[in-house]
C-alpha cells in the first residue's frame, strides 16, 4: 500500500531541485529498473506483487507492493509497467585526466532530455566512460533522460562543470568540435583519446567553448551540392562522430 | 480572430483519423514553416500580426490573424511561436523502382513519433528520397513527426504499403538490414542503390522482413569485449549505417 506522502515524494523527484536535494532520481519498467539495480543505491523499489514475485532476491532499502491503479498514481509515465525505482545519485570522482588517456564527451548545453539520454546510450555503445557537461546542459537525472539511456547510465559517468575551466586546464589533449565549416571528418586524423564537443540544439556550441577547439570537424551531406537539412539532430551527429572515431581503431 | 471551430478544426488533426479523412497536417514555428512553405499547399495560416507584417507575400489559402493568446488555445506546442499551418498531405507516386536505381530507406513499424521525424532528417541529409513504410508505422504526418523533421519532409517522400509485398517484388536488389548477429558493417562491400531496412524500438525487424533481408549487417561497439548497452536507438542505428554507405562514395 502506497501511502500519499510516498506519492508525492515519488512525483516530487520530477523536478531538478528536488532531485538535487534528495540526491535521488527515478527510473521505471522492468527493464531499466533491472539494468540499473546493483549500480545504485536502491533507496525505495515500488512493485506490483506479480514483479515481486518474479524478483525474490531483489535489495531495496524500501520494498512497497502496489496494485497497478496505485502504481499509476505514482508512476510519471502514460503506461506504467510492473516496477518504479528511487535509487540514489552516484559520486562520481571528478577526472579530467581521463581525458588525456581516453575519448571522452563534451556537452555544451544540450537542453533536451531525451536526447541526453540518447547520448549516454552511444557512449556506453562506444566505449566512452565520461562525460563532462557544462551546467546549462540538462540534467541527467531527469526522469526523461534515465529513461531514455535504456541502462547505459549504469555504465557512463556524467560531470557537471564548467567548460571553458575544463578544456583551458587541458594540455596537449586534442579537443574536436563539429561545426558546419568544418573539415571533412573522414579527411582528418582521429585519436583515441581527447574530447568532443557537442552544442546546444539550436545554437550550436558556444562562442566561449568554439574559441577552444582545435580540431573542427563536419559531417558532409551526401550528395554535396544537394539543398538539404541545416544541421542533423544533436545526438545522430554525436553517433555518426563516434563511430566514425572507433572505426579508426577497429 | 480565431473561431472555435477553426480551434477544434486544428487541434482535430492531432489524431491521425481525423488528418487522414482531411488531406492535411500541422507544422508550427517559424522556421518550421518558412522551411515547408513553398513544398505544400498552405489551407490555413493561423499568425500574430508581428510576424505577418515580416512576411507580406506569404502565400495561403486563409490567413488568420491572432494574438499570441489565441494562438496559444490552437497550438499543441507547450510554447507556441508566432506561427502555425495547416498544410494539405502531399500525394506522392509510389515508385519501388526507385530502390534499383537509389539508396532508399524501409521502416518496419518505427513506433515512435521523435525517431521516425529524426531519420526523415537523417534521410535527407543523405540524399534518401524514398523512405518506405509498414502500415504499423507511426504517421509521418504526426505533428511531433512534423516538429522533428524540421523542414526535412519537404525532400523525403513516404510510402506506406506492406514491406512483404514490396520487398518479395525486387529483383536483383540488396536489401540490407541491422541485426546483432549482423556482419560488421566495416567489412562488407556496400552500395549505391537497394533498400536499409530499419526495424521496430522494442522487437527489431519482424520475421517475415527480415526473412526477404540478403544483407545482414552490423554497428560494431567497442571495445568489442566490454559489456554495453543491447542495442542503440534506431535513428542512431540509421544515422550511423546511412554516413557509411555514403563514406564510401566520397
Amino acid at each position: 500500500m502506497l501511502s500519499k506522502n510516498k506519492i508525492k515524494y515519488i512525483r516530487s523527484l520530477e523536478l531538478k531541485k528536488k532531485r538535487k536535494e534528495e540526491q535521488a532520481f527515478i527510473a521505471e519498467s522492468p527493464k531499466l529498473v533491472g539494468d540499473l539495480m546493483g549500480h545504485f543505491t536502491c533507496k525505495l523499489l515500488v512493485a506490483t506483487s506479480s514483479w515481486l514475485s518474479t524478483h525474490p532476491h531483489i535489495q531495496a532499502e524500501e520494498i512497497v507492493e502496489v496494485s497497478q491503479d496505485e502504481l499509476s498514481r505514482a508512476s510519471l509515465l502514460k503506461t506504467p509497467q510492473e516496477v518504479l525505482a528511487v535509487f540514489e545519485q552516484p559520486k562520481h570522482t571528478f577526472c579530467p585526466e581521463a581525458i588525456k588517456d581516453s575519448l571522452c564527451l563534451a556537452l555544451d548545453d544540450v537542453q533536451d532530455p531525451g536526447n541526453l539520454g540518447t547520448i549516454i546510450r552511444i557512449a556506453d555503445w562506444f566505449g566512452i566512460e565520461h562525460i563532462f557537461c557544462s551546467s546549462g546542459t540538462v540534467d541527467a537525472y531527469n526522469p526523461k533522460t534515465v529513461q531514455a539511456t535504456m541502462g547505459a547510465l549504469a555504465r557512463v559517468k556524467l560531470h557537471y562543470c564548467d567548460l571553458v575551466s575544463l578544456i583551458s586546464s587541458l594540455k596537449d589533449v586534442p579537443v574536436f568540435g563539429t561545426f558546419l565549416d568544418g573539415d571533412n571528418i573522414y579527411n582528418e586524423s582521429l585519436s583515441s583519446n581527447g574530447l568532443i564537443v557537442m552544442g546546444n540544439e539550436g545554437n550550436g556550441v558556444s562562442r566561449e567553448v568554439s574559441e577552444l577547439i582545435n580540431r573542427r570537424l563536419y559531417i558532409p551531406n551526401y550528395p554535396q551540392d544537394r539543398e538539404t537539412s541545416e544541421s542533423l539532430n544533436v545526438a545522430v551527429a554525436t553517433s555518426i562522430v563516434c563511430a566514425e572515431f572507433r572505426r579508426r581503431l577497429l
